[in-house]
This record gives structure tokens, sequence and C-alpha cells, in this order.
């Protein structure tokens, strides 16, 4: 058996179109977009013709998107400068929000005395928008930030929604879609949010470029200063190829989007019956199993394994070839438990192995056939000897 | 004629085998370098072994070098984090700085109320060491930010004796060597700056990445948020292919470096020899002319040209597919004289056009020739006219 790889969420191969758009950009176009001569213009024409294309999907205008090197980044630009030049005084988020969200909205807490508030949950994850809304009430510049498709736990937040109630508490709304962008299509013309994150990377498109979407005269700056790129909101030469990339990917993944759909729905709903059926005991983290309330690609279970075990269990998986993920990537080397699984699991099932599977258009049943096999022989074997 | 490319200190064309390398790993690595598993620990590894190349070339250690989205990010993370994380209440700079440095300087001397002082130029752009002494005779905790090699004039630093005279001092020292690195050897070890910014995109590697040096032990802090990538100095996913791109552009760069640093320098030095013969009143700006105190790879000069003419002769010169710059990329879109020349020229000259012609290894003598006559044409015709 090929390796199987079950972690799409943390990153996708890249289309092979993708890199031979991006192959043929670096071999034709190498000036700096900035510059005003024929090698400059051309370069600057593909980015702004990749800005346009990206635009168009979400239906806002071409200066709307910014480019950055990935969705991290789009994250900090957005509520560092929320903070510090809109002056955002209260931040409504999650405790379970990626750390590009959760960790710099701690670090602007210490650094601005901000009020950071954080909206209750149920206890599969889902937003209480009746507690939300509460917190909204509010005599502080407020942000909520949100993200729309947990990385973990793959939970689908109301965009509309959450987007709708903000505006009408005068609330400014970001949202982390990482996970959603290039997986779920969405009209920004009906949907009020104020800012996204985006990264390529999670859409078959290349590692180190994503974009921010920051709504037209919300007054937001630079994260990065010292040049007059990105309408000066994000200095430094733009990486043409990847953002080219970015286009491309972006293209592909839409241009198909409901087969592509159907077909990572149909993995993940065989990858469920399949594991209900030969490891009865399994729990479904979050709304993982729920297919209105969660994400087409990623299944999240917590497994009838001893905690002694969890460690072996991940050891074998990886020495069988199946890459998964213990919480989200940027965790799997740590040993630290999810902060995601942290907020919804009883203790007794936080000691068991929790992982994450996710899957996408170059994974097949005969890879979910194999994933299951390896699973249910090593907890079957982990009973009888424990 | 074919256009002629003479705007290197821009940008650079990528080399064949640097595109190469990354569409290589494009296509065999996309693991995300987080992962624990097989498909992550490949990324890593490549990201690993790169940044350990990277590191010999300086006699530094893997750990002291950080990649970044390039080389403005570079410098925006080493001031930012040197005034918030380590207490620096004045950064000493020139007027000649980067944007990259002079406009996060301003920003910075804004937020933090610190204090911004310049040292002082001769009429050349050469930095007064004894001003810069007798500035650093403060009680503040102090940052100097002086770049190596001037990106509109070519002026080079003395960064061993600069590096020297911070350390005698109790200063930190950071150098944006953006123009320097990949076209000068340095060896870190034997030259105590703290910190240095680079970019891959100036020595033939591609847009969208670079790098920080950040000797070990300083307290530097991220500047982006969110994720424990590159030592918890800079979160994101990283851009795998980029950094690759980067690795095999500075390992190419120094491998022939003396060979085609000759081939540059005999270059320039053609250009200057035609030009004075065909132009004699022309003034080369800064230390651009004197191959002891500016880089080999550029030179700007200041023609003897009406100023109502220089719109046409930049106009002229892009008719003829020739691009060279004025002033610097950043702000050959721009109106605005460069920073950079108000510095050092008389009011007189600054209103004549200066050009900057920067020089590389796909750059012949035949090119030279033909941007000398054109050049020669336009002053010719634009005297006998006026």
């Amino acid at each position: 058996m090929k390796p199987v790889y079950f972690d799409n969420a943390a990153t996708t191969p890249i289309r092979s179109e993708v890199i031979d758009a991006m192959t043929k950009v670096m071999q034709s176009h190498f000036g700096n977009p900035s510059s005003s001569h024929s090698f400059g213009r051309g370069s600057k024409a593909l980015v702004e013709k990749s800005r346009k294309a990206i635009a168009s999907h979400f239906n806002v205008s071409a200066g709307e998107i910014i480019f950055t090197s990935g969705g991290t980044e789009a994250d900090n630009l957005v509520l560092r400068s929320a903070v510090k030049d809109l002056g955002v005084r209260q931040i409504i988020t999650s405790k379970i929000e990626h750390h590009a969200v959760l960790h710099t909205v701690q670090h602007l807490q210490k650094e601005f005395k901000i009020e950071v508030s954080h909206v209750n949950l149920d206890e599969k994850g889902g937003i209480d928008f009746n507690h939300l809304e509460s917190l909204l009430q509010t005599n502080e510049k407020c942000l909520v930030s949100l993200m729309h498709v947990n990385n973990e736990i793959g939970n689908i937040l109301d965009l509309k929604r959450t987007a709708d109630l903000c505006k009408a508490n005068n609330a400014l709304f970001h949202s982390d879609a990482v996970q959603s962008i290039g997986h779920y299509k969405m009209d920004l013309k009906d949907i009020p949010v104020d800012f996204l994150a985006a990264s390529a990377h999670k859409f078959h498109g290349p590692k180190g470029v994503g974009f921010a979407f920051i709504r037209k005269n919300t007054g937001l700056k630079s994260l990065i200063i010292g040049g007059e790129q990105e309408r000066g909101l994000r200095a430094g030469t733009e990486s043409v190829h990847n953002i080219v990339g970015l286009d491309e990917a972006l293209k592909m993944a839409y241009q198909n989007i409901e087969e592509e759909k159907q077909y990572v729905e149909d993995l993940k709903h065989y990858f469920i019956e399949r594991i209900k059926a030969e490891i009865p005991q399994v729990i479904f983290n979050g709304c993982s199993s729920d297919f209105e309330k969660s994400t087409y690609t990623l299944v999240n279970v917590c497994l009838p394994v001893l905690p002694e075990k969890s460690a072996m269990l991940l050891f074998q998986l990886d020495l069988k070839g199946i890459a998964c993920s213990k919480g989200s990537a940027c965790q799997s080397g740590s040993s630290q438990n999810s902060h995601v699984l942290s907020e919804i699991l009883s203790d007794k099932d936080l000691l068991k192995p929790s992982i994450r599977f996710s899957f996408g258009i170059y994974n097949t049943k005969e890879e979910v056939d194999y994933v299951i096999n390896v699973l249910s022989d090593f907890v079957a074997k982990s009973k009888t000897s424990s």
C-alpha cells in the first residue's frame, strides 16, 4: 500500500496545473511589480489579474483582496490593526480558534489592555448565539473573531447569521476562513463580514501565500511597513509566482466544486460508516459526523483505546504509512492536548486518543478501507492485551 | 534589440536551476513541516537542510537563520521587536535607508515615543563615523540600523567597523543587507552584527522569501504570532518551495562569486567608461563610480538634461526597451524625488534626471553599448532643441 495522506486539513498536495502555472511565471515574468518599466508592468498585470479573478469568486472588488504570506499573517494583520488603528477595545472570540487568532488576541490583550470575551460553546463546540448577542451589548468598540470552519473538529459557523448579528450591534466581524475558502462558495455582498483570512495551501495551492479580505473603507493599516504595495496595506515585493498559483488553485477549486465536494463527502461518509461498523464505541468529536454542521473534508474521532496505548497508536499509524493528525498539524509534534478538544471533551474522553482524518480529492475508498483495517486491528489487539 | 534589463537592484531573473529545484519540491514534497508524520517530516527535513546550508555561508548556526516572506518583513521583525521586547529606547539610523527601515522606524517613533537620531552623511552619502560614535554616547538602550549596500547609490558600509563600534558602545546593530547578501561573502563570526535582513529575489532567487539573521540569545520575539514555526520567531506554514529556492540561489551565488563578480564589475566599468566618453558632463551619484566604496552591481548617474525633458527621457528609455530605475523600484511609479538623492544632491542637480542602472550576470557589453547610444542620442538632441 502506498502511504495514505489523510491530513488535508494540515495542507494539501498542489495541483499539477498550479505547479505548471507557477513554473511558467517564474520563467517568463521576473519583473518587480513596483517597477514602472515593461518588465515591472508585466508582473504587475499578473498580480492584478489574479486579484481581480480572486475577488470575483466572492463578489467583491479587487481592492478588497490583500495578498499576504498566508492565513496566519492575514489574521495578524486584521487583529492587530483593528486594535491599533481602528480603536477596538474589546474582542469577542472563542476558545477553539486557531492559534493564529487565539495567541494573537492574547498578545493584543496584554499589549493594549483590551477586554477579551469568550463566547460560550455547547458540548459539540457550537457557538451560543444568545451569549454572543449578550456579549455584543457593550459600549466599547468591539471586534468579533470567529472562525468559519474549525480546523480540528470541522464545525461550520453560520457566517451570515454571525455577520448580521455583528452588524446589527455595530461590531466589526473577522473570520479565519482558512479551512473554508476553496471548499465553500461565499457571496460577500450578502454576508456583511468585514475581514476574512485565507491560505492557498489548504486548497491545493502553494505554501507561503494567502490573502486577507478587507472590506473597503474600514481604515485598516499595514502590519509590515516599508513600501506602497497592496495599496499601502502590506509592504514587500509581491511573490508573483505564488500569487498566480493561489489564483489558479482557487479557480480550479471553484470550477468543479460540486463534483469534488460530492466526491470528498462520499469518502467521509464511507469512513464514518466503516468505522462505526468496525469500532462501534467510536465517538465523533464536535459536529464532525453531522453533515449539516461540519465540513465535508474532515472527521475527528475519539477511539476506545487505553491512555497508555495512545502513543503506540499514533506510532503504528505512522509506521503503516498513514498520515493523520492528533489535533491540528501545529500541535502534532507536541505532547500537549488539543486546546479545542479540551474545551469539549470530558476528562475521561480526553485521556483517550483523538485523531483527525481529513480527506481530499486525491484520496480513495481503498485508502479508507486500509485505514479502518489498521485502526480496528489496533483497537482489537489493544483490548485483548489490556 | 531585445529588451535590456538594467534594473537588477530592483529584482533579478530567477536562475533556471532554482526554478527546477522549486518545481521538483512542489511535485515531490507537499507535507506541512509542522506535521509529525512522514509527509511532514520530509518537508521539515528540506527546510532544515536549507537553513543549515544558508547558515554555513555566513559561519553562523542554523538556529540563527529565521525564514521570512522577504527582506521587508525581516526588517520589520527586527526593528519592532527590538523596541517592543528588548527595550530599545533610541534608534540611530540614516536618512538614506530603504523605506523598509526608514518608514518602520518612523512608525515605531510615533508608537513607542522612542528617540530617533540620524547619523550625518558626507556629500557622497558616506557615514560620518565620528558622529556615529558621538551619538552612541547615550544612556538609553540603543539600536543602530544602517544598511550594508545602499540600493540607490550603491555605497558600501564598512560592516565590521560599524559592528565593532556598536559593540564597544553596548548598542545593538541591525543591517539591511538585502543588496549585499548573495553579492558579497561575509563571516559573521568576525563581524559582531546582531541582526541582518536578506531577500532571495535580489540574488536570482524567488520573490516572497528571505531571512533574518538573528544572533543567538538576543531575545527577539515574533512579529507574526500563532504557531511555533521558526523556533517561535515567525508563525505561519513555511513556504517550503520558496525556502528551497532561496537556498539553491544562495548556493549558486556563492559558488561562482569571484567569476560572476568580475563579470558584472567589468560591465559596470565598461558602462562608466562609455558614458564618460559619450556624455562628459555626467555626474555619478554617491560613491557609485568608486569601485572600492560602492557595489559592483550598480551605478547611479545624473544626466545633463533639462528638468522639463526628464519625464521624456524615462519614457524614451522605456520605449527603447531599456529597464532601469529612477531612484529605487519602489518609487519608480511615483513622481516624488528619491529620498536618498535628496540628501546628497544640490538643488540644481536634483532637478536633472538621475537614473540607476544595475547590472547582473545575464547582461552583456552589447547591451551597455545600446543603452549608452540611446542615452547620448537623447542628451545630444535635448541640447540642440533646448
